[in-house]
């Protein structure tokens, strides 16, 4: 039997049969296994109080657009709900000289944070004379089917909507009817996405090559799926994010977790485990703190920026770095338990204003993004004996689907993405029937394993950076920007002006 | 107000209101109206004893898939159906010679009808070393969800999930689970199909680039939705297809239209009708056998084929020439409406077998093209003052939508074909994402000016003949085969060779 090991990130209800599963086999070896991580997290959840939206950088309208919950069937009884779009045309040249029409694919969050995090699309609109647009996810921030995110997300019947043909097609209906009303329909649309919002750009690219004239996917792992990559891609790129900065730290990490498992287990261990880790409520099992752990790992390799960034937290440059000097530089005498304390609190804690930390801000809420990995994000990951400092893991797809159909009540449909997108053989897809994609990776970001790394033709580039992170050419421009990260924003905006002068140029020869 | 003149077609229950709402105008000169033309209306149907399917003619196994009723959203309550497929292997070359695999789009009726009338793809399999595929659109034939067609076409509610989407997404998971079982991942699909199914290979084309390499589309409108182009089109191109006949023909059956309404409202007017054109049952009003003539004039333009044909119906070579011929040559002394008659009775009735007229075998059912053509098929239709032998008419979007909301419970809606699989901009769309199409027409056929006429590319190519009919290519070869026929599909078969050719050099240098 494969070891079932240390679950990652925010899964609780999916999998908690499983944990009590593992947690009844009397062996010391898998008490806590892993599970699939999230772009996000609980950050695609509306802000709360501990999570607000930083101040607003950006001028735009927010709008709101009447939209059908299926696109794909037809009844008029199906309910219809209001897609929350940002909008602004402040640099917009129009109509009559065929201004383009910048689109952000938003994803699985607040699209006001998207827009917050997005300079990249609000910094070079002017220059393009760009129309601005973020339309919003169904099922996340402000669009909401049913009234209200409670109602939304009650079951896998309100849930069934929630996937990325539907999303796809909210974008596509808003934009064509969007430029009708302006008498734009000659303005041609690029489509811009970062991580899922990246998926959704280059699946949109494809799907809907009538309605935009290219996309800059960035850090879409449209290649995660079925046995495209090796599962152990993921959690081996996190690990090695760590054991470039240090090979001590990837050690002191690879071994907390049998230490972490072995004192939950004596008496009292929860207890001085709560203490240990300076947590605001009594620890109920190791699992949870496995979760809290993990999560911090995957999410520092994520955001791995070189200089100050706050993203999904506040932190210093270099985050890994920092993380892994605070394990290797804990005082004399801290125990690996204290060491790893040390550095995640770096993670949870950087500007020093938590008391104590909350494993989970709302245990019993569950995430879009759960659902759609339920159903259709199926991404298997595993975690290898040598190359991951996590403990081992084979993904298991039958205890993947058992959990699915546990919690909420929806069967995952592995092959489904590959099917609809595409996915096997994608050089000779995208060689043969894409173009103008542009798919932007750094090579920190442990979701660049699962996109597209190679150039595949003139026109479907792929950009690749070595120190770069997930999606940082979208983010706006820092004094701090690397050489290489200047250089990387600079060839998509000559890339983009290409497809937009080879548009111009093709539409007046079609229009003589 | 726009004259509502001459409904066409089967269209009973969706118009039914609209006729009464005409009648109880006090005027003569709207008391029938035109609505959209089917591609096949009734033969659309099960077979029944009037409409048999022909001997079989090829060999093929037929098999079932266990198919999702609803492809884009997500739950594990929704119903499943088992989808009907035609499949033979006997020329096969097989995965390891990358033997291709032929998949004919099925349309709106029974796959078995279409396979016979196919014969082009049987006859050019063996030459491919192809499989051959014939998967039946779900909501037709033996394609029922819901256990019976009673049941499937119970309301709004079951029919729902009948759509093109839904169509397209079962053929991609039909062909991607048949493939993988086969071990034929490397397989290349070439795509086939005519009319509605015509439509489906182009749009499958785009949408699913990475699941085929190439579609021929024949006589398929992809073109007939909102203004794109004109609504006059299509009658008048059946009416074109008369006037060149026969200018007296074109005349004769433009006057008739008055002289049959007048009829009807002299006192026993509709029982002279009822006489004068051989009908079954007592004529209860002028519409239905309005309805009646105007579907044979427009099903002959679509069957105008050279040479004796049971596609639609038992014809001769030249059908509409002999139909004019009728007109033209009745005894002396005969009325229009005794013209009328002989002129149709060659498509009713050119065995000689029936005794009388049924003017619709199925007053009540709903047919699924209705269905279809309420919701995202909506191709406005009107009837020129001058260029048409049909009564002026103007296509009316709130009738078409109050008809369907009536008939149906369901909205049409007009934009979403376009937004879904582009339209407008075809030339540059096509030009700039499409590759590997051929789209085939006949200019007799009255589906053609909604179709793709002009070369795009070098290998969007437009393959057009002046004396073709409906989809004519697609049938099989026969002695009386006009040269440019012959050669219409001796050029076919050189352009799928070519796409199937750069499919396998391009794989082979891949896999190197």
């Amino acid at each position: 039997m494969a070891a079932r090991f240390f679950s990652l990130f925010v899964f609780p209800l999916v999998f908690c049969a499983l944990i009590l599963l593992a947690l009844s086999i009397p062996s010391f070896s898998s008490p806590v296994h892993l599970s699939s991580p999230q772009f996000l997290g609980k950050f695609s959840r509306r802000p709360t109080s501990s999570n607000k939206l930083p101040v607003k950088r950006y001028r735009y309208d927010v709008r709101y657009f009447d939209q059908r919950l299926d696109h794909f069937s037809f009844s008029d009884d199906d309910p219809r709900f209001r897609q929350r779009y940002l909008f602004s045309s402040d640099h917009w040249t129009g109509p009559d000289r065929m201004g383009p029409i910048f689109l952000y694919c938003g994803n699985e969050g607040d699209i006001a944070w998207f827009a917050e995090n997005t300079g990249f699309v609000w910094e070079i609109a002017p220059k393009f004379g760009a129309m601005v647009l973020f339309p919003e996810h169904r099922y996340y921030g402000e669009s909401m089917p049913y009234g209200s995110r409670e109602e939304a997300y009650k079951n896998s019947t309100t849930l069934k909507y929630l996937s990325a043909e539907q999303a796809l097609a909210d974008f596509a209906v808003l934009v064509t009817d969007l430029k009708r009303n302006l008498s734009a329909q000659a303005c041609p649309v690029v489509l811009f996405g970062g991580s899922y919002g990246g998926m959704l750009a280059a699946w949109m690219r494809l799907k809907y090559p009538h309605i935009a004239v290219g996309a800059l996917a960035s850090s879409a792992p449209i290649l995660q799926f079925e046995d495209i990559v090796p599962p152990e891609t993921f959690y081996d790129l996190v690990s090695n994010d760590f054991k470039r900065e240090s090979t001590n730290c990837f050690d002191t990490i690879k071994n907390s977790w049998d230490v972490l498992v072995s004192e939950s287990l004596k008496e009292n261990g929860l207890s001085a485990l709560t203490k240990t880790f300076g947590l605001c409520r009594e620890l109920r099992n190791a699992q949870d703190l496995v979760d809290w752990l993990s999560s911090a790992y995957s999410y520092l390799a994520m955001v791995d920026y070189p200089y100050p960034s706050n993203f999904l937290m506040p932190l210093p440059g270099h985050p890994i770095r920092e993380v892994c000097n605070k394990i290797d530089n804990a005082s004399d005498g801290s125990t690996i338990l204290e060491r790893i304390f040390e550095g995640v609190s770096l993670y949870y804690n950087y500007t020093g204003d938590v008391s104590c930390f909350e494993l989970d801000d709302d245990p019993h809420g569950m995430s879009g993004w759960d659902w759609q990995a339920c159903t259709e994000m199926v991404m298997p990951m595993s975690s290898s004996q040598v190359g991951s400092m996590f403990s081992p893991y084979n993904f298991n797809l039958s205890s993947y689907e058992e959990g699915c159909r546990q919690s909420f009540g929806v069967s995952p449909r592995p092959r489904w993405i590959t099917t609809e997108f595409g996915g096997h053989d994608i050089k000779m897809t995208l060689k043969m029937f894409g173009s103008n994609m542009i798919f932007s990776n750094g090579l920190l970001d442990p979701w660049s394993g699962g996109s597209v790394l190679q150039n595949i033709s003139d026109s479907v580039v792929a950009l690749v950076t070595d120190e770069g992170a997930h999606h940082i050419d979208l983010r706006a421009a820092t004094p701090e920007d690397p050489a290489w990260l200047v250089e990387q924003r600079a060839t998509e905006v000559r890339l983009i002006e290409g497809w937009l002068n080879n548009y111009q140029a093709k539409r007046l020869i079609s229009d003589m």
